[in-house]
């Protein structure tokens, strides 16, 4: 399983990549390999002040080795070996029309003495953070993911949906990060679905993500925007900052494990604005996006 | 005691309000009275967009009631009432040659059923961020700190400088989130220091801060910079944006026990930026900073 995943997201990583590059119709993406001393490393491939990509990357990695003492913690388990493969990508696009997209898929397993698997699971989602509310975007990004879902089982759909509104969550600013999309963690094999079954459904929503962001970053790319839509849109990373810093786990687990720091924190916007106690005008576009973010929405 | 000290800090929020103010010379403090519905409340005075202030914050409050589960943990007690005042500040100036100042004196009691005090104790300090290094400012504000803990025991300056380095130490990033300064915390009676002796090393440290920071805004405030000293600055304030988000316990603890947000995130900066990999040119004063904060140095 685990070579076969890996195997999947080396590709998905290029069939992505090529897919913004293809949007962007600028910028390339950068391309970083490293390692990681107790084992393993990465493929980290990073785009920069694109003509629609402001800043952004799609990163890959492989790690094993030892079980580091925080994951013992968080798992709640001893000493052991593990392996752990994923995709993660976040892209900022530059006009504020455009929303800013994150996805992930992860592998996980964890070994006995003799080396035989004791655990393994798969992780994962994609959600979507608009500056301005454009509702068939939220409505198609949606679609999309109930679309690839159902192809495994009709309820995944509306039970990754609030898992994924109960995750990204800024719980100290009582609103949501952003619409929405799919969250799930810890898929195990039960009676109902085999690793492979998981396989099947986590490469499905991987295979869905150009289809559900490509298609509203052509609608949106083009509309023209004012100097204060820049201003809303960075203050609103500021919120996108302060979620990953704050509450996101897998960006504080990387790096309080010393992590590839630049590879994690490469989903960090790269302009960003705080300003004292923000808010927008009664009845404006600002407005209607926050009134959407209080309370996660049904879109379908 | 909580009426002497909070009278202090009342006091002390105009002296530096009244002293950067004249520093900007055109920007004025904006005032937000604020209730705590548990008990207590603040008083929080935010400077934007000045000649020489881009952002800061100088705030009180003095918040009381029963002791939030966090802080039960935190300071491993059970059940119990509690007082705590104090004062914040953070100055992000506006030229890159100015650094970023953060302060901070504070209060804590607390009372078993009888409302007796069975607990108290000061804590706080002073510390700079500069973007670009000028020795002689880093000795002066050391110097400063040093000659306020004269006053009251030579062993202090070298304790809590080196408190601080420890302190504001972005473990993530394996650099100093700046020069240090002063940071102290759980000044609690003792045989050889009282609480009233504690009240005046504080109050000490507090009225030297004018004398620290001021001197060096007024040396800086009108050296001319270029678009990539301000880019630098971005980038560099980036560092202290994780800093408070990822590590700062006083910000963390604001934010998971329902503190005013606004009022605890106004020590984030105004304009910030995240590039990815970025490093400075060989021999270059941006690199010449990062070298200071590999490890820190002993400035006197």
């Amino acid at each position: 399983m685990k070579d076969q995943f890996y195997q999947y997201i080396q590709n998905l990583q290029d069939q992505i990549c090529k897919g913004l590059e293809a949007v962007d119709g600028r910028a390339k993406f950068r391309e970083d390999l490293w390692e990681r001393p107790e084992g393993g490393g990465g493929r980290t491939r990073v785009i920069e002040n694109g003509t629609v990509f402001e800043k952004g990357g799609v990163n890959i990695s492989a790690v094993h080795g030892k079980l580091p003492e925080a994951m013992q913690k968080l798992f709640n388990v001893g000493e052991a070996d593990f392996f752990a493969c994923g995709l993660s990508l976040v892209l900022h696009p530059k006009n504020p029309m455009v929303p800013t997209v994150h996805a992930n898929w992860r592998y996980f397993e964890m070994y006995d003495e003799n080396k035989n698997v004791i655990q393994q699971w798969f992780g994962g989602g994609q959600d979507l953070t608009p500056y301005y509310l454009f509702e068939e975007d939220a409505i198609h990004f949606h679609q999309t993911c109930k679309t690839a879902c159902n192809k495994d089982n009709p309820e995944f759909y509306p039970k990754y949906k609030k898992q994924c509104d109960a995750y990204f969550w800024n719980s100290h600013r009582n609103e949501a990060r952003g619409i929405g999309g799919l969250f799930f963690d810890y898929c195990k094999a039960t009676d109902a679905m085999s690793m492979q079954d998981w396989y099947n459904f986590v490469t499905e929503v991987g295979d869905s993500f150009l289809e559900a962001y490509v298609p509203i970053v052509e609608k949106r790319k083009d509309l023209s925007y004012t100097a204060e839509n820049r201003t809303w849109q960075e203050i609103r990373r500021g919120r996108y900052v302060e979620f990953n810093l704050v509450h996101d786990k897998g960006t504080l687990f990387g790096l309080k494990t010393n992590g590839r720091i630049e590879s994690i924190l490469m989903s960090l916007p790269p302009h960003v604005q705080w300003v004292y106690d923000h808010h927008p005008e009664k009845g404006s576009e600002e407005e209607k996006l926050l009134k959407v973010l209080e309370k996660p929405i049904d879109w379908l």
